[in-house]
């Protein structure tokens, strides 16, 4: 293809068309990104010279991965999931804002309005054996003032690497609570060291990756979302250190100040003092709120998520 | 955004790591395709300052639209199906190629493996009411020469604007055949005169298309493949004259040489001499292929189908 067909006034003027951009009803900003959108698709079939079998492979494949639910998979995996993390701290970087506890990504796996407890809570509830993991900590404002009455609303995989709900296996809720800190800002919980895990393997999402030689792997990770009055929400995980894929998330997730350390407890009288019989690990971890503001770009995030049953 | 985000060498870095670059496995097209893909979405959304909830709309919206199967209805919507048949017009108008009965876009709907009929063939098995049509002509080469044995695969919609397969009130291959031409390449059938539609309007298309402004109409159209050994597959359709819609196909699938005169009987004797009680209205038109030749872009385009019961 020695000349462009998208310049012409043809082409030109068909996306135009297909953006509305002369109907008078619609959203124009929409229009605006639909126009972008299309015109970047038909500059990647003609800079490519996509061949129209290879196109309508790529309109299955959105197909199935819509179809298998894999499209909030595949997202993180390309790195925008990320991206809109970057983009949101250099808003706030330039709105002045600094010292919160990093954000990330959030994932697709959460589900609202898991039971709500006062300080502390007790997260597995199904009967399944994994290292015991005691997690606590603080909740402050960027000042270090503790945090009372703040949400901490934790969810992890099991020891396979699977979260209730989406894992039909578990108990609803199971490895998932809202806790509330107390006067001095505090949350605990008991629960069981989460494992790392990779996407579907006969999914759509490990199929692009594997086109791309890349593995679906994941680190063992805690998600988090903490909220208070007058903070701005906090998206974030914490990465269980040691894990082979610590660095080499797929979804790009793994970030500095994530990756508390993972203290193992084998003191015989330490396990007794717990009511245990085998070792366990402890995590503690300050979150650091940012004040919220008019001016600050918005860090509440409406986003779909799957439904309790 | 006073500066770009994704210039910056992290980003370019992840960029990389998203489209496996570094990786040895994997397919180096795909790689590349991908890392283009993923920058141009990066772009988008820092030119645009897409909110992390305007994303999260777009990722929900694609879900629902590999769920409600409409992939394949939104691409014609967005003009990229239209865009390839463009694309691959201009390689053959390179190649020296001229003449030949234009293409357009193929839809959604196909389902392989229609009854096939020597010469001629009745398309309606329901009982339908309709105005009914018979359609005829000839398959030839460019240089005018019938083409003895080309099939014609024909199917259409009902005069409710629905397709069989697709729509469960329809039997099984209604208004779908393959007709082999006669020795003088002939082939003729009768049918009914099939009626335009409109996108689902609940469906994802519909919302996205009000979103621009813009309806979800086709005017009322026959698809056709037309194939013959020697000869480049020919993937097109012809659209009834006189359609409100005709030149406002959400599709872009209307075409000059594409809409051939609907000639309307309403003389007693001919009516009665067709075996009918009501007017009918006929259509001629010729098919023209253009010979296949190995330095061609491959016209056989494969596309994955719904599967007849």
């Amino acid at each position: 293809m020695t000349e462009s067909l998208i310049n012409t006034p043809y082409v030109q003027q068909l996306i135009g068309k297909v953006a509305g951009v002369e109907q008078s009803g619609g959203n124009q900003r929409l229009k605006q990104i639909v126009a972008r959108l299309t015109t970047d698709m038909f500059r990647i079939v003609e800079d490519f010279d996509v061949t129209p079998t290879e196109f309508w492979t790529a309109v299955s494949y959105i197909s199935r991965l819509g179809q298998a639910n894999e499209v909030g998979l595949l997202v993180p995996g390309l790195g925008i999931e990320h991206f809109l993390d970057l983009l949101m701290d250099e808003k706030e970087r330039q709105a002045g804002l600094a010292g919160g506890t990093p954000r990330t990504i959030e994932g697709p796996l959460y589900i609202a309005n898991a039971p709500l407890a006062k300080g502390e809570a007790r997260l597995d509830q199904d009967p399944e054996q994994g290292e015991v993991l005691f997690m606590q900590g603080q909740v402050k404002d960027v000042d270090g003032k503790p945090i009372a009455g703040a949400i901490v609303d934790v969810w992890h995989a099991n020891t396979k690497g699977g979260y209730s709900h989406f894992d039909p296996s578990q108990s609803a809720y199971n490895l998932r609570r809202r806790i509330e800190t107390d006067a001095e800002g505090r949350y605990r919980f008991r629960s069981i060291l989460p494992s790392g895990y990779g996407c579907p393997p006969d999914g759509p999402t490990q199929q692009l990756l594997a086109g791309l030689g890349r593995h679906g792997r994941r680190p063992a990770h805690i998600h988090f979302f903490v909220e208070a009055p007058g903070c701005r929400k906090l998206t974030t995980q914490i990465n269980i250190a040691g894990d082979e894929y610590l660095h080499d998330d797929f979804a790009f997730a793994t970030r500095d100040g994530l990756i508390p350390d993972v203290v193992r407890h084998d003191d015989p009288a330490e396990i007794k003092a717990h009511g245990l019989n085998e070792p366990f690990v402890t995590i503690q971890f300050d979150f650091t709120l940012n004040r919220e503001a008019a001016h600050l770009p918005e860090a509440v995030v409406v986003r779909e998520h799957a439904k309790a049953a």
